[in-house]
C-alpha cells in the first residue's frame, strides 16, 4: 500500500564517498529524499521512526563534513540511526530493519565498518568516542570520535563520568547535543531545565559578534561562515557554562535541521585544534513527517502505518500487556496503602508508571535515565518508611547493579523491583533481551526473587512486594502480552518461597519458572500422549526456592525438568545446588536445566526466539524423552508408552 | 604504648544532644579533644584516619546545628565516620573498629539511628539523602537530608544523576560538598579542575556584601552573621555556576576547619526555604596531625601506629601482594607490546596501576570514580585496537555491569578485567567483598573468567589476558600477600577453558578455583593420612570451563567437592549444570560446591571470615567425609580408611 518514493538523488549515494561528491546546495534535496525514504521504509517494517527523523540533516551533515569511517561516529542510544544506515551502503536491506535476519535497529559493529560501535542502551556514546580518539592518539594516527547524543540522555551519569574526561582526547573528541528536549519521554531534572535556558535564552548574534567570540575559541577562523550570510549566526551564541566549565569548547545553540548552519560549524568545529567540543544542536523529534510531529510521543516507536495517513497498523486484540497488569496492580495497592510509590528512570509509558503518575502525582517519580540513582533513591525512602516500587526493565536494572548489592541487599531495605521485559524481547535483539536479572539478583543474600507465570500470578506477587517489608524483592515478567487469564477479584500475599503444582503427575516433573508455563503445560499435554504421567510445577520463586516441593518432585518422578527464560546460573542452577546440597545427586537424579543458550541472540519474533533457544514445548519434550532414554540401565521408560 | 588522650569536654559529650548543650565558644576545645581521641583510637586499631581528620569540625557543626537523628546525616563512602561515631553514643566501643565482632568502619544502619544509610561505595549519599528527604515531606514530617560527599565522589556518575534530580526534595536536601582536593588519591577530570578554579578564584566579600548576597538566596537573614565580624565573610563567596545550573544554592566555598563560620552558615542554610543547597567547604586531609599532613596519601588508610611519632607498624615481611605481582606483570607486557594500556577508576595506588603510570604515564588512565565510564571507554579503545586492561576491584565492578554486558560482552571487545580484592577482604567488610563477580560474569557469553590460584598463576593469567583478543577476559585474585611461591622466568599462555592438576589421586576429587587451592591441598594432606586417595585439580577457568577434565573427575572419583571464593551462581553452579547437562548425575554423583554463605558477612580477619564461611581445609574434610558417609549402599566409604 505504500509505494516507494521517488529519490533521484539519493540514488546516486550508496556511501558517504558519494555524498561528498554533491555541492552543498544540493544537500536538501538529499535531505528530504533521504526522509521520504526512512518514512516509507518504517512504514512497511515499524520501529523507532520520530528520532530517525529528527537526525535526517544532522546525519547528512556529519558524514558530509567527517571522514567516516575513520573518524568514529557514535550514534547514542543508536535507534536513530536509520538514516545512517541508509547512508551508509545499507539502503538495500533497510526494509528488512528489526526484522529476523535482518538489520538491527540499533548500529552494529558486525553490520558495517560505519558502526565502529554498537548501542541500544542510552548515554554510552561520550565514553566510546573518548576511546576511539585516545586510541587514535596514542598511536599516532589521524581520526576524531564523533558522539551524538541527545538531551535526555545526558542526565545518565556515565554521560558525565565521560565529560569530566573529555580532555584525555584532546582536540580529538567531538560531541553534538542532539537536543529535542525529548528522550523517549520529556526529560526531566536539573540539566534540562538548564539546556531549556541555555536555548530559550540564546541571543542571535551578528556575524561579527560571532566570528570574534569563535576566534578566541577554534583557532581556525570561520572561513565557511564568512561566505554566508548573518542569517547563519541567527542560530548560536555564546552560553554552556556547564560544559566549558567540564572542559570542553561550547558551540550553539545552533538549528539542527539548516544545513547551512550545520556544515559550517561542524567544519570549523572539526578543523579546531584546541580541546574537545561540543556541539549543541537543537532538533525537532518527527520533523518532517507531519502524524510524527502531531503526536505526543513523536512517533518514538511505531507499528507499520500507512505513509499517507500515518495511520498504524492496529495489533490484534488480545489478553492486557503485563505492563498494562502491572501498572493497574500497583494503582489498586496505592490505593489502599499511602506508601506505596513507584520509581522510573525515564520510561513512564514503557513500565506503565505514566498511568500510575495520573493516579498519583506525588508518589511517581520519573528520576529520568538515570537508574542508579533510582535505585538508591529508592532505598533511602524504603529506609524512612515509604514502599517504594523500583519499576526497571531487567537489560536496564544491570546498570544499577551496585545499588542493588550495596544500597538496597546488604542492608536488607524493602525495596520493591518490578522488572518489566525479562526474557527475550523480539525487534529490539540481544542488547534489550533480559537474560540474566534471576541469575544477578539470585545470588544475593536477602533478595526473594520472583517471575509471574501469567498476568493473574502477576496481580499477586504485586501484592506480595507491597506487603513484603522485611528485606528487597522482585517481580520479573515479560514484553508483551498475557495469556488471557481471568484476573483475579483480590490480590493474594503469596507465601514467600513457596511454588504451586499446576499440573499433577507421576513419571515426568516440568519446574518452571516465569511465562515458559504455557510451554510446559503443552508438553505435559504431549508428553501424557505418549503414556508419560507429568507434573507441571510454577515454582515463582527462583529465591528462596521451594525446598520441600523441590526435593518432593525430584525424589518421586522419574525425569525432572528446570525451565526459565534466562542464562545459566539463575533457576536451574540454584535447583541443581540444592539437589546437590541435599545429596539428592548421590543416587542418580535425571534432571535437566532448560535455559537460554549462552550466546546473545539477534532480533527475531519472541517466539521464534524462544525456539531458537530450544525453550518451547518441542525442546522441553525432547529434553524429557531424551534423559529419559539416557539410562544405564538401557531400558528405555519411554518404550513404556 | 599510646596513651589515652586528656578529653575533660569530650567526656561529658556522649550523644549529640550533650553536644547541643555547649556553648559556640566551647566547640572549638571539644573539635581538639574530639581529634586526639580519633588519633588515639586509630593508633590502636589502624584504619582509615586522614579523611576523618579532615571532619573533625564539619562533624561538631553539623551534629550542633542539625537535629539528628530526625534530621538525616549520610556519610558519602563512611570512612570518614569515626568522629562521627565517637559524637553519638559509639565511644566505648571506638577502638573495637573494623576488627572482629567490633565496630564498622564505614556507617551501619544496624549500629545506630544515627547511621540512616550504611555506605562504603562512593557517591551514593546524594540518592539516598533525597530518599530521605522526599520520604518526609510526603509524610508531612519534619526533617532534612544531609549529605556529605567529597570532591572525588563527585566525579561519579550517581552523584550527578542525583544532583540532578535534586529539586524533588524542596529545601529539605543539603550536600555539603567536602572539598579535600584528594579522594583516595588525588581526584581527576573537569569537575575537579572547576573545584579548584571556584576555590582559588574566590573573592573575600564584605559582610554587607555578602549579606545582600545571600538575601537574595536565603529569605531567612543572616542573622547570626549580623553578630560576627567580617572575618566570617572571608571564606565565603558567590560562585558553583554548575551547581546552580543543576538547581542548588551554592553557599561557599567556605572554611571548613573554622567553627565561627562553619556554624552560622550552616544554621542559615538550615532555615533557608526555598530549594536544595550545596554548601562547599574546604577542608585538609589529616588536618591537625603533623605526620599525616606531611604525608602524600594524608594516612588515608594506616596499619596501627605510634600517636607521637606517627610511626605505623610494619606488615610482617612476607610474599608481594596480589597487587604488586599484577602490576609488575602488567608493566612486564607493556614492554613488549606497546597496545597494552591500564585504566584506573580513582585507585591507582590499590590496583598497582601507580606503578604502572610511571613506567607508562601514556598509556594509564585514571578517570576518578568513575567506573562505568571506565569500561566503556576500555571498550572504545578495545575497539581501535589497544589491549586494554581495566583493573577494578571485584565490588566495584558491579558499578559498571551494563558497561560490561552491553558494550563489551555483547560486542565480544576483548577488554581485559584484573579484578582485584577479589573474595572476602578482611577489615573492610562485606560492602567490599568481592563475593559475585564470577557469577554475574560467568553468566555472560563471550567472556572468559579465571581466577589465580597463586602469584605465578596470575602472572601466567595476566599475559593469557594480553595475548587473549578474540573477547573479553577477566582475572580474579585476592586482597593481600600471595603464598610465596617462586615467580615464573617467563610467563606462559594458558590454553583457554584447561585447567591443571596438582595432585593426583583417586577417590577424592577437589575441584578448586582460586586460591582456596592452599586450603584444598592441606586438606588432601589430611584425607590422604586416613586413607583416601585424593585428587586435587585446579580448575583455572570459571568460564568456559575444562569440560574434559571435569568429565574425567566425576566419573573416575568416589566423591567430588567444589570450593571457590565467591557467591551461588558461580563455579559450583556451572560444574553441576555441565554435569547435569552430560547426564552425569544421572546415575549417582557425588558432587557438593562449596562457596560462599548466602549472607553478608561482617568485618574480620580474612582467614577467620573464610573459616565462618565454612571455606578452609577443615571444612573441606568435613564436606568429603559427610558426603562419602551419604551412601544409600550403607557403606561409609571412610571405612576403609
Amino acid at each position: 500500500m505504500n509505494d516507494r518514493p521517488s529519490t533521484p538523488l539519493l540514488d546516486q549515494v550508496i556511501w558517504p564517498q558519494d555524498l561528498r561528491a554533491l555541492k552543498p546546495e544540493q544537500l536538501p534535496q538529499l535531505a528530504d529524499e533521504l526522509r521520504r525514504e526512512v518514512i516509507s521504509a518504517v512504514g512497511v517494517t515499524g520501529g523507532h521512526l520520530g528520532s530517525g527523523l529528527g537526525v535526517v540533516e544532522l546525519t547528512t551533515a556529519i558524514h558530509y563534513v567527517f571522514d567516516t569511517p575513520n573518524d568514529k561516529l557514535v550514534w547514542d542510544v543508536g535507534h536513530q540511526c536509520y538514516p545512517h544506515k541508509i547512508l551508509t551502503g545499507r539502503r538495500d536491506r533497510i526494509r528488512t530493519l528489526r526484522q529476523g535476519g535482518g538489520l538491527s535497529g540499533f548500529t552494529k559493529r558486525a553490520e558495517s565498518e560505519y558502526d565502529p560501535f554498537g548501542a541500544a542502551h542510552s548515554s554510552t556514546s561520550i565514553s566510546a568516542a573518548l576511546g576511539f580518539a585516545v586510541a587514535s592518539k596514542l598511536a599516532g594516527k589521524p581520526g576524531k570520535g564523533i558522539a551524538v547524543i541527545g538531551d535526555g540522555a545526558m542526565s545518565a551519569g556515565m554521560a558525565y563520568e565521560a565529560m569530566n574526561n573529555a580532555r584525555e582526547a584532546g582536540n580529538r573528541l567531538i560531541v553534538i547535543l542532539n537536543d529535542n528536549d525529548m528522550s523517549i519521554a520529556p526529560p526531566v531534572g536539573g540539566l534540562s531545565a538548564y539546556l531549556a535556558r541555555l536555548v530559550s535564552s540564546r541571543e542571535f548574534l551578528g556575524l561579527r559578534d560571532l566570528a570574534k567570540r569563535l576566534a578566541r575559541k577554534l583557532p581556525r577562523p570561520l572561513h565557511n561562515a564568512a561566505r554566508k550570510t548573518d542569517e547563519f549566526a541567527r542560530g548560536m551564541a555564546m552560553g554552556g557554562t556547564l560544559f566549558e566549565e567540564l572542559g570542553f569548547y561550547y558551540v550553539g545553540p545552533i538549528d539542527g535541521h539548516n544545513l547551512e548552519q550545520l556544515i559550517p560549524v561542524l567544519e570549523n568545529v572539526r578543523d579546531a585544534a584546541e580541546g574537545p567540543c561540543l556541539v549543541h544542536v537543537v532538533t525537532q523529534k518527527g520533523k518532517g513527517y507531519a502524524p510524527a510531529e502531531a503526536a505526543a510521543d513523536k512517533y518514538h516507536g511505531v507499528q507499520k502505518f500507512d505513509v499517507i495517513t500515518g495511520t498504524q497498523a492496529k495489533a490484534p486484540p488480545g489478553p492486557p500487556s503485563y505492563t498494562a497488569v502491572f501498572a493497574d496492580a500497583l494503582i489498586a495497592e496505592a490505593q489502599r496503602d499511602s506508601s506505596i510509590c513507584a520509581i522510573t528512570a525515564a520510561m513512564p509509558s514503557g513500565t506503565g508508571l505514566d498511568k500510575f503518575a495520573q493516579a498519583f502525582p506525588d508518589r511517581s517519580f520519573d528520576v529520568g535515565i538515570a537508574e542508579q540513582h533510582a535505585v538508591t533513591f529508592a532505598a533511602g525512602l524504603a529506609a524512612q518508611g515509604m514502599r517504594p516500587f523500583c519499576a526497571i526493565y531487567s537489560t536496564f536494572l544491570q546498570r544499577a547493579y551496585d545499588q542493588v548489592v550495596h544500597d538496597v541487599a546488604i542492608q536488607n531495605l524493602p525495596v520493591r523491583f518490578a522488572i518489566d521485559r525479562a526474557g527475550l524481547v523480539g525487534a529490539d535483539g540481544s542488547t534489550h533481551a533480559g537474560s540474566f536479572d534471576v541469575t544477578y539478583l539470585a545470588t544475593l543474600p536477602n533478595m526473594v526473587v520472583m517471575a509471574a507465570a501469567d498476568e493473574a500470578e502477576l496481580v499477586h506477587m504485586v501484592h506480595t512486594c507491597a506487603v513484603h517489608d522485611s528485606g528487597p524483592i522482585a517481580v520479573r515478567y515479560p514484553r508483551g502480552n498475557g495469556t488471557g487469564v481471568l484476573l483475579p477479584a483480590a490480590a493474594e500475599k503469596l507465601e514467600i518461597g513457596k511454588g504451586r503444582i499446576v499440573k499433577d503427575g507421576r513419571q515426568v516433573a516440568i519446574l518452571s519458572l516465569g511465562t515458559r508455563l504455557e510451554e510446559a503445560l503443552r508438553a505435559a499435554e504431549a508428553l501424557e500422549a505418549r503414556g508419560l504421567s507429568t507434573t507441571v510445577a510454577d515454582l515463582r520463586f527462583a529465591k528462596p526456592l521451594d525446598e520441600a516441593m523441590i526435593r518432593r518432585l525430584l525424589t518421586t518422578h522419574e525425569v525432572a525438568v528446570t525451565i526459565e527464560e534466562g542464562a545459566i546460573g539463575g533457576l536451574g542452577a540454584h535447583v541443581l545446588t540444592l539437589a546437590s546440597d541435599l545429596g539428592l545427586i548421590d543416587n542418580g537424579l535425571k534432571l535437566r536445566t532448560m535455559r537460554l543458550p549462552d550466546i546473545f541472540q539477534d532480533q527475531d519474533k519472541p517466539e521464534q526466539q524462544y525456539a531458537d533457544a530450544k525453550l518451547d514445548a518441542a525442546a522441553i519434550i525432547d529434553t524429557v524423552l531424551t534423559a529419559l532414554r539416557h539410562n544405564s540401565a538401557g531400558v528405555a521408560t519411554e518404550a513404556r508408552a
